[in-house]
């Protein structure tokens, strides 16, 4: 049963060799930025040369090792496929265009959300929210998509750099979502053209701005939400229970039932007395 | 009793018919969008052109069709009279002024909102929210108003661009609510001719991010209210019940209730045996 | 009883009088409106300047009448020192730098504020919301002193425009809170000079920011409060009893509170047949 | 036992004693601001250089005589080493860098929240919601660093002013996410030269948006314990009731446990009833 396969499941899964790797990691995306600085990177060129072999090399270990443990099941983790690809991409040559496909590999630092609890659980509570506010972001697109199209077929023609194409015009919108210079640089010159353009502007800033809130809110009575459900999760319950003491619910509650636990057993009480009244009558 | 018109009617609103007219929207959204591109729109001209002439018809069939289905009924939707417009728009000369209209054949895409219902629901949220927020924006108004016409009048004969007009201050003055570069290219040239002009942008801007914060606490309670109603239309009472959940509530009331309960049981037992005991005593 | 002072007072307080001074009030905003036009102004110069002495004497009437009927107790409101402020300023001459206290003409829409009773509920609740965030400006303001002496005094000598006086300061930090141009037109030069300021400006913002957060979560949750007062002032409990809908809790205590009652009666019950049966006994 | 020691402590400590300070760091703040004017600054020059002296002087008296008080405990108070560090920033010397350092005696009025209690409580409210948001601050700070060094590597050997080094990167990414500029001044070109780049500014755009979402509803939550927390502590609990009064939860639950009370008077009278008639039967 204790087959070697088992064993380096369990040696590489273990705390120590997990922390190591947590150490790798954050060394890792410390000598990443080290390398920015250019007298650092020249200097002492050799040493992260070697790195740049060194730690994939490592990582690719881990893989292996994993691979042999867990065999096919290793592919069902989505972060394992994420370690793969990083991997791959530290061995990709640096010259040509891939070169900046190699900048992703800072992207390791993000295996950091999963080792630390606080943060995996933040991420989580994060994409959760995204269910609760896809309508309004289907909605939100085709917002974009309709204002897009008007803006690439009216001023198109004229203001090539902001509207010259349906991307251009999709991300000259999202500037003026932003509230980005949208006046300055983009209305007013269009409106020097085209007059009624304020309509296109003021509008698409309202209806916007209008939808941001909604998503605010929606993100927010979910957020609320999985806060309460990640604090149960840790046992830090305290939290809701200070919400409860805010609104001054739980104290009064608790003594409604008190009291009613109260009236309970005098009732059963009584009930008893009843029984044995009417026994006596028999 | 099952007339033509009645069959036309249900044949028309049918699940299958409706669908195929969503995906005619979407196709035609799409083909919109592909038009953006001066290359696939010489060289498919003709297919656009034919689409131009063959979606429209399309339209125009459902149209007519529901309108001797519904007759006169066919009006008292304000969606029926927007489906009418399009077509006619459609219909109108590529030429000349009207050019423009044209390019609102996209809103067609708008129909889309009433066809899904998560994404009516919403925007139907959305309008509710307004009846709530019209006395913050009836005040809003007064503001600007009487903001533009200090502006118009003060600073219009030096700063023409900004402060033309009343509708060029209205929109200065809107651009300036929005925070975009009110400081740099609004109020420091003004300030360099109206040393004492700081007083009227930085009250502004006070007063109209003080009512925005205001509008957006509205829209905050009143789309509260709207989701949680929403979602029981929709028979998803769940986001509700886990706000309670959050506060701690159902949990203790549900108890309280079903304590009551037993008492009540208890109490109509009491009630029996007493009755048994005064009908013994006679 | 009846005197003339009297009926001169109920005459001037009644609907019909003061709805003719709302209209008014309003015609003197438009009119004010239309002459920012040019055009219009030369064209009706006649008739804009018999309304600047028509209107005014109007107001100077209804003053007089007010003060003859509530003699010094009309001294008492704040709105009647408004008003008089207003007709004087309306009997200036044109000429001069009074020609811009003119201007402030146009305020006088402000008394629509107090005729009309959902504005007035509105503005007093943002009044009212005033006190519970003063500390708050207070702090903020202590944060601006500080930082605006700090920057007149070091980047003070280098960059006039924007740090060369204490209030210059303060304009500029006032620009930098909203986030305008902080960066490119303020930080980025500053910080050629003074390498070390990012941490002056990156501070600000996070202070200033915080602060803004706190002032808007003190203003949201007096002005819930506050909507709350004023709907149950006119009568519009359904606000509020709309959010305890939401939260499922008063549907659930009206359970509760009915079978309360049930059990009273029963009980009650309970003891007039007890006291039957007592009375049976002897 | 009354030492000259702890007489010294008592009246050091004593509010009149403590007022005059209060006055006097009021006065030091006004007359640093003064000294900003140029004018003020070289008439009054003996004036201020005599002031220059003269307060830290009292504070170092105020010091020595705490010092003699409360001798080593003195050091356990972060306050008291912030006033020693002020007065010796004030004895530096004027000239050479440290003259920077002297401008930083205006911090000297950031003791004023110490001395007023409201202040006080406003402030450690804020420091009271760090914690909850650290965890958040961390994944900030992940993604900054992240971002940074992709936006070095890639962009920087380009765009050397705003992402050549790690620290100008992280500076630009702090004005991106405060949404100043973003497009005009550094994505537009940036993507003039990297077409692919508007995936690194949209995305970077809407994490740090939806990561300070999630900051500002932490603070939310915390800021209205803390409020609760903070008033209950100045025995002003009648905020937190008026929130219990706008859910309408207190005086149905006050109801409740009223009937409760009756409930359980009338059972236990029913009781004390059948008592007697069981004692009777036997």
């Amino acid at each position: 049963m204790d087959t070697l396969r088992e064993r380096a499941g369990l040696w590489i899964e273990s705390t120590k060799v997990q922390q190591w790797i947590i150490a790798l990691i954050v060394f890792n995306a410390v000598m990443l930025g080290l390398q920015t600085s250019k007298d650092i990177a020249t200097n002492f060129e050799f040493f992260f040369d070697f790195l740049d072999v060194a730690i994939p090399a490592i990582f690719l270990v881990e893989i292996l090792i994993k691979l042999y443990a867990f065999n096919y099941k290793f592919f069902k983790s989505g972060w394992n496929i994420f370690d793969i690809i990083i991997v791959i991409l530290c061995l990709l040559p640096e010259a040509g265009p891939l070169r900046i496909l190699r900048t992703l590999r800072i992207l390791r630092a993000l295996r950091l959300v999963r080792k630390i609890p606080r943060l995996r659980i933040l991420v989580e509570a994060v994409l959760d929210a995204l269910p609760s506010i896809q309508w309004v972001l289907v909605l939100l697109l085709m917002v974009f998509y309709i204002y897009a199209l008007i803006g690439t077929m009216i001023f198109g023609p004229v203001f090539v750099d902001y509207f010259g194409t349906l991307g251009q015009s999709m991300f000259s919108l999202f500037q003026i979502m932003t509230l980005e210079s949208w006046s300055v640089s983009i209305a007013r010159p269009v409106m020097a053209q085209f007059p009624i353009s304020w309509l296109y502007f003021v509008s698409f800033i309202m209806i916007a701005t209008y939808t941001t809130i909604n998503i605010f809110i929606a993100i927010m009575v979910n957020t609320m939400q999985n806060l309460a459900a990640a604090s149960q999760e840790l046992g830090l319950n305290k939290k809701q229970s200070e919400v409860s003491k805010l609104l001054n619910i739980p104290e009064k509650e608790e003594t409604i039932i008190k009291k009613e636990n109260e009236i309970l057993l005098i009732l059963k009480d009584i009930q008893t007395r009843l029984d044995a009244i009417e026994k006596s009558k028999k």
